[in-house]
């Protein structure tokens, strides 16, 4: 077992540029993350299409940036044979993307409920699929998929998958071989199980760790997470199981906040993800 | 195993008062249900302590109602000793007016993180000894407890037992003389244990069966739930489980509304209750 550091390790913060994606493109966030002495960051697809893959991919790299995870692939169920030709062919864009920035994984939100269905066991059989199906493409190229519980109020919407039980459950039946799991602390915090879940995801699948904080009272399902210490997540005591395993990858803060930090001047915001990394993390 | 029902008997259907509580007083909503030939009710404590206990028994018993459940006790975690014991009297008395309105189970909310507190580990722990200490009170008196497993999305601020699972640790830990589960869909329908669990639970844990639907979009967190076949959850499917076991109580529809089913006709709210209740459960 590795040893457990008391504070986060600084060099190991990371930016997922949705939490600064109202005030700044992609270059934007890629030079600031390396004026506040950043080192990680992630980028969603939209906002690399929006800046160009290309300049994406020189943006990242001229600033010496580590490449957390790629957001997002999945949205695997859908409602006709049509549709999932479509999103399988977009999730193999995604893999080539991620694989031309360099994104140590391909985060994957899996999908909810195809339109009009109420069949949510038949929804997770289509994951599980589209995963499998997925992996025969992202592994022979070298890019690992990072299954990544939603939390259980997107589960019609969002995500099926919801506990990193199901998560670990999908990586035993699919096998470990460039499969993983991105736990983010906003959506797994409430389990009971998760100290069991990351141990027995070790440090093989766990490919990233997304932090964040549950704010009381969250305001909007979507829009009102919290900066690091201004909610209830035991943050620290979370890293460190996770690290326990022998995990040394990035902490990986998103926030999508509409009303609060989507508002701020977005260097304020990197400022405070730093202090509050170091600070409650 | 019983004979399953493939669509539900109507003189199951029971209405927990808060789902017209914006239109009715308790006296009102108890005669509009034996108006609407509905059989089952269920209260909450201050809908009866404003209409007053004795009153509200006697318009229970004058219209023939069965009481499926009081709502609620709980609420355990506290930040100081003099907390716990104010929660311990309130819980106490909570079971004296079930008894008076002879309800067959008062439901628990458990609580969720006390002021200030992060340590959902430590939530659980004092939730577990206050069942324990409400039991030594309600088991001699004949009153059940009925746990309720509220969506992982109320764990910070409401109610930290969040799945069936936990339930039902619970019950194999405290026993199950006296003390069971309150089963909600809407609180636990995305689980992939649900079906285990429910099995597990069994007739003797399940006490009480609650139904609503699950909106997508959820506008609001705590007051959008859905009727009955205008949202996601297989609830036929989940009745049937349910009455897989045995179960042959009540099906109580709890409907927290603000922008719809509380600003219509109650009478409208309780016919649609039935209709829906006998075409979608």
């Amino acid at each position: 077992m590795a040893a457990i550091n008391r504070r986060a390790d600084p060099s190991r913060l990371s930016i997922n540029t949705a939490t600064v994606r109202e005030q700044w493109d992609l270059g934007q966030i890629a030079d600031a993350c390396a004026l506040h002495d950043i080192r990680g960051i992630s980028p969603w697809r939209d906002q690399v299409a929006k800046f160009g893959l290309r300049d994406a991919a020189r943006a990242i790299e001229f600033n010496g940036l580590t490449v957390t995870g790629y957001c997002r692939g999945g949205m695997f169920p859908a409602e006709s044979a049509k549709d999932r030709l479509a999103v399988r062919e977009d999730n193999r864009r995604a893999v080539d993307e991620a694989l031309e920035i360099h994104a140590q994984c391909l985060v994957l939100v899996v999908g909810g409920l195809p339109g009009g269905s109420k069949d949510i066991a038949s929804a997770r059989e289509q994951v599980r699929d589209g995963i499998a199906d997925l992996l025969d493409y992202s592994r022979p190229r070298g890019m690992p998929l990072a299954i990544e519980p939603l939390h259980p109020m997107y589960a019609a919407d969002r995500a099926c998958v919801n506990t990193m039980r199901h998560a670990n459950d999908l990586c035993d039946e699919l096998g470990d071989d460039g499969l993983g799991i991105a736990l983010d602390l906003y959506h797994t915090w409430w389990d009971p199980e998760l100290e069991a879940q990351i141990t027995r995801a070790g440090r093989k699948r766990l490919l990233a760790f997304h932090i964040c904080d549950w704010l009381v009272p969250t305001a909007d399902m979507l829009l009102d997470r919290g900066m690091m210490g201004d909610g209830v997540i035991e943050i620290s005591r979370w890293r460190q199981a996770v690290e326990a395993t022998g995990y040394s990858g990035f902490h990986e803060v998103e926030i999508f906040s509409a009303s609060n930090w989507w508002k701020r001047d977005p260097h304020e915001v990197l400022h405070t993800c730093k202090h509050r990394h170091a600070e409650c993390c």
